[in-house]
């Protein structure tokens, strides 16, 4: 098992992604493919003992950056780190792949190279959210990846989130909810309404719409929603949640009493901190995608890459991507036999009726 | 000066809202109508001494209740709290209505009874947020009122949000930002970054897209975005601090070091606690309405009613409405002249072609 980790990507690269690959090639023993500028990586990879472990490097001159055009930065930089990354999973090379840079230069080159899974219109970044409850994690399709999107992609998009859950969650039947402004059936925007009389009648554990205040609950197992709501639904939670640790650690440091009060206090919040620290989770995995492709946070710490990777090999040896396969054909129905038609989402058409259909 | 109070409108309604009125007449020496069920108002009135407050009590028959459909509720309960409040203002008795009850209710009578001004198609919830920075808020439009919002209606709340923080934020000339989910002008959905455009040529103070990250950080004076998605990050937002504060006291009472401990640390969290306490701003205004219109939080307490009848006494005191028709002339150039046809958004229309316009 061999994960492909684009060691320029993020904003501590290669540094914090060097170092995240030792701690994962150590802790689980996995294979790993540092893709990148050969003399940097060399260089942060000499600063960990690390002749035991099976680290390789794979030299690729360009590095596309945060702030990148995706679309242009891909066509000028032919051998990107991230590109060449992907290209080790495609030969199979590599089971998976892990990075931390430029998302959207991420999930084109993906598609791009990866290509989607028979009978996926658009690969969905699956993020984790936390919950009040003890252990129990939300998973929040689409996560940015899908700007606009139509009733029938939310539907896709809620299929692949099921099929991760029952994997990642050990759920057989993980609660599907789309997220909306209320709880009542008419209500949402135009796309959410739609997808709701959809997962209706899709077999999956539907449970409604989920309201926004009833996210942090744990009501659903996995939330459906477009990349815009969704990327702006994540990141809301994670400035409150930046903001309540420095507004908590402001309190601490007032005067000599807060200090001591800190003494007994210290336990709970670092618990707390724990549960919505995101490097915890490592990263979300691109669904849809012909291979295994992991999305780090920008910020992402060593920590955060090596649970990243971790996570990788895991949904890899797990042949994710076999399993959502299947749930998007026995669910929407495609006809798999070449040479003919899909007949892919043939029951929901009348519901999408005037868009174009990319299949 | 008198506002016009449903008292039937809120979670904990009539008792909270009779309470609420008590205070915001004492406090502010405010006329207030309460407007509802005679008996059970007087009932909780009389638990008061209000002899020498300027309270009086219009009745109405009918209750709309949360849960229920605006329009069909509309349509079959003709005398409900609601309406007849929205009807005080109509015929000038009151300066402004205050309601926290059916927020689908309150929008549609407001657009029935008093109408939109003259130039706006929609109007629009704008909602405070608390911002990181001491006693500055951000102003969210819109909170909810719509949910699909083509560029121009964005641009429109853009204006409104812009005139309301002139007055509500004292600020001559507020920073207008789109809420989206990346700082260049290519990110975004189809409407925003529409939208994107439309702002930049509108001679407002635009800082361009505001990151979610960047929300509580109040780097803009008024954030603008669909209200699909304001409503789910306001309440994403709302129920992440009811989560924290419960944490906390969690964390406070676990063992008598920890409640020795919240003695030293009760000013600094009460600070916190206050400042995302959505009582303390009352209500949401719905702006770009013939007539002051508050919208409090459905669970509004006394004091949240208080607030809300304070804001609508000083939002019709100010003409506010005045200030939003003059920037909705100025910046869309409507023509005013009875019987030709109204000129509004031409120099827009290219952006927004095979849209009904409904003007």
């Amino acid at each position: 098992m061999n994960v492909a980790v684009d060691a320029m990507g993020g904003d501590y690269a290669p540094a914090a992604v060097v170092e995240g690959a030792v701690y994962a090639a150590r802790e689980a023993g996995l294979a790993i493919t540092l893709v990148g500028d050969e003399k940097r990586v060399l260089e942060e990879l000499k600063k960990f003992p690390h002749d035991n472990l099976l680290i390789t490097i794979k030299p690729a001159s360009d590095v596309i950056e945060m702030g990148e055009s995706p679309s242009l930065a891909l066509r000028r930089k032919k051998n990107s780190s991230i590109k060449v990354a992907m290209e080790l999973v495609k030969s199979g090379e590599a089971a998976a792949v892990v990075s931390a840079g430029n998302t959207g230069a991420i999930l084109a080159s993906s598609i791009m190279i990866l290509k989607p899974l028979k009978g996926i219109e658009r690969p969905t970044l699956a993020s984790f959210l936390p919950t009040a409850k003890s252990g129990q994690m939300t998973i929040l399709v689409d996560a940015g990846a899908n700007v606009d999107c139509k009733a029938h992609k939310l539907l896709q998009f809620g299929i692949m989130g099921h099929a991760y859950a029952q994997y990642i969650l050990d759920k057989e039947s993980p609660k599907i909810g789309l997220l909306s402004i209320g709880e009542e059936d008419n209500k949402g925007n135009e796309a959410s309404r739609e997808a709701f009389q959809l997962f209706n009648r899709s077999g999956l554990n539907f449970i409604g719409n989920v309201e926004a205040k009833e996210v942090f609950r744990g009501t659903a197992d996995v939330l459906v929603c477009d990349g815009f709501t969704g990327n702006i639904a994540l990141k809301i939670g994670e400035s409150l949640a930046e903001m309540f640790i420095s507004a908590i650690k402001g309190a601490f440091s007032r005067n000599l009493f807060s200090k001591m009060a800190y003494f007994f206090m210290k336990t709970p919040f670092q618990e707390l901190k724990a549960k919505i620290d995101y490097s915890e989770y490592g990263g979300a995995p691109l669904l849809g995608i012909n291979g295994i492709c992991i999305i780090g946070h920008g910020s992402s710490s060593s920590k955060a890459i090596k649970n990243a990777i971790i996570l990788a090999a895991r949904l890899a040896e797990k042949d994710l991507n076999a399993r959502i396969s299947q749930e998007i054909t026995s669910r929407l129905g495609i006809q798999t036999v070449p040479g003919k038609k899909s007949a892919f989402l043939s029951w929901i058409r009348p519901y999408h009726q005037g868009e174009k259909e990319n299949l």
